[in-house]
């Protein structure tokens, strides 16, 4: 807890936290966790993609497993997400011993996608899946991914050499905070990962007929608001007959948007995820159903288009299977739930089997300043994963 | 027809139709109309609040029948609100004959409250019940309504001696655009009023708890736009249960409004309006109870604030009465219907019996350049008021 109270330190901004990929705080932040890893024994390096490796004292032969998080924020940020992961796995390594397999910790750099119009560029390097053309996408203030990276150190034409090999890393384990309020709701300090949510965004557009508020009957109107009302309501309840599914609609805007106006057009998004693709497929389908039948029953018109889809990430089930012993081991009842957020472990998913338990945070808040977790329930994530560190055995 | 394609040249604006309260746009309009009502045999004036008056020879000890509607305009209006009901009045009064009562014809400069934050100030003097604060209120560059009066030539000391009394006046009668669909929907050229609604207009707050879209389970969620979502629902359903009935939600906002946020808060507004009180205070304390009854089962606070309230106008039954004979006359079937909109009767009411007359308006736009009337419905609209005008006895 101390250590993640010195990289808030480390902020873009003088008042709260903020540390976007690649920037002065990044360097700052990322010289601490070199500290942090030499101390627990590693060497380290910041690979070509701004990632801070650190690697147990190589044992040819033996295969690996890759702990690691974030340690990029999003604008006015919390100081657990992320880097909760990577201090506890650094604390955890520390003290679990020698350990029969290589470790690598890897504290990545930018899972949040704030600064360049891309995300997981650090995940998706170590997994062999980063995108070079990448390198052109430009900040706000116009800065090239490529010339960045430069500029931080790194060397963008060696990013391909940091692939790693599928046949060396025998797993991938992610612990982070919740993000949302299940173990909280459960009373459980802890949870093991599932899967990582698939998501799909829609954004909808309702026309029906604007109109004086006062001069046209209720008969005869055509109210776009009163049609979305009753598509959300059917999103919502589409939603609430599944468990795991959630779909959410976020943002809304109508026109003309007066007090005295019937509403002729409105536009609102959809988000849909669910840990199973089937399930979040099945919900697409239903929801396209429900607004094409809410719109032909209220003579106004609905566009329904996609504009995100990312499948489910699945965590691997014998890595579940032990995550659970040690949850199990330190006296905590084994609880299983999906992530609705998204994590770099999904951009790794295609290197490796990946597996990730989570910490329970206050109320369910992130990316706030108000984002917090207890010392206790940080002892006992850190007592998990050093048991886990232990225990484990690549897939037999 | 002619003559209010030569009204729509007096505009403020180079493109476009807006002719403001006082604005140099309403003084050639008012002269327009006061030359139209010198060749009709009328004497004229420009009166103290700005109302262009135009009187029948007069006749002694006859009771005064008042005429008239508007000539102001909203920003960007169309031709016929307001102004068809003054223009119809002079030419069915310069075709009626000689008649055995005095006839006022009032072209009123204040109904749309575009320019200074008050309405109907011209109806109101007539009707005496102009409040003389209302000359303190400022235009958006600064200018008072009363230095607006005078240098449209007017003395605003001179307004209350303009309020007539109501033992002369025998009743107002305005014909008026629908702006709204029913007429056209009812195949109609003409409908007489039953009453300008009242209307009641509300602030919503329904405050639940904003979380991560894809974090927080369905059943943990305090979905602000979900809740609201219902509200909308049951708003609408209470309004489809009573003929004449309309409530209409035609503002909404939301925070934070990301399609990954759930909404935390959303803000709408309520307008309900009906042509007798009762049924619209009923509405009002239904919809009350529904919005308190969706906010205690879905955990989320509801707070509805009353902004706006006021009565409905009723018109007077013998008025609608000899209205129907004028319109039957002319062989076409009287259908009664409110007015949902505000009107220049509203403020006369407090005068006199007053009776309105609406002529059908195509797709029933109102208050843009599309608004539009045929030339055909504008002669039976003539030809209905000339009949009546001929036929009218003050109330028995």
């Amino acid at each position: 807890m101390d250590r993640l109270a010195d990289l808030a330190t480390a902020s873009d901004d003088a008042v709260g936290l903020t540390r976007l990929f690649l920037s002065p705080a990044h360097a700052r932040a990322a010289e601490m966790v070199k500290g942090w890893m030499r101390e627990a024994g590693l060497t380290t390096e910041i690979d070509a993609i701004g990632n801070v490796v650190g690697r147990t004292p190589p044992r040819p032969d033996a295969p690996t497993l890759l702990l690691g998080s974030h340690i990029d924020t999003v604008r006015n940020a919390g100081w657990y997400d992320g880097n909760f992961g990577v201090c506890a796995a650094i604390e955890a390594l520390g003290v679990s011993g020698a350990l029969p397999y290589n470790v690598e910790i890897v504290a990545f750099g930018d899972e949040e996608g704030v600064r360049f119009p891309a995300t997981l560029a650090g995940s998706r390097a170590v997994a062999g899946t980063f995108d070079p053309v990448t390198l052109a996408l430009c900040d706000a203030d116009g800065a090239s991914l490529g010339d960045a990276l430069r500029q931080f150190g790194c060397d963008p034409a060696a990013i391909p050499a940091i692939a790693r090999s599928p046949e060396d890393i025998a797993a991938y384990v992610e612990l982070h905070i919740e993000q949302g309020p299940v173990l909280e709701a459960e009373n459980l300090a802890l949870g093991i990962v599932t899967a990582i949510n698939g998501a799909s965004r829609f954004a909808v557009t309702v026309t029906g007929a604007a109109g004086h508020a006062g001069t046209v009957p209720m008969a005869l109107r055509r109210d776009a608001l009163a049609a979305a009302a009753a598509m959300i309501t059917a999103i919502e309840m589409r939603a609430q007959e599944t468990p795991g599914l959630v779909a959410t609609v976020g943002s809304l805007s109508l026109r003309p948007g007066a007090p005295n106006s019937i509403p002729g057009e409105v536009r609102f998004s959809i988000d849909i995820r669910a840990p199973e693709d089937n399930t979040r497929l099945a919900a697409i389908t239903d929801i396209r159903a429900a607004l094409a039948n809410i719109a032909e029953r209220r003579h106004v018109a609905a566009e329904m288009t996609q504009i995100h889809d990312a499948p489910a990430t699945p965590c691997a089930a014998w890595l579940q299977d032990q995550l659970a012993e040690a949850v199990a081991a330190i006296g905590i009842t084994p609880f299983h739930l999906p992530s609705g957020a998204g994590h770099d472990a999904m951009a790794i998913a295609a290197l490796c089997p990946v597996g990730m338990f989570f910490v329970r945070c206050k109320g369910g808040v992130s990316h706030t300043p108000d984002e917090s977790i207890t010392g206790e329930d940080a002892d006992l994530a850190v007592a998990a994963l050093t048991r886990f560190l232990r225990n484990f055995k690549p897939r037999p």
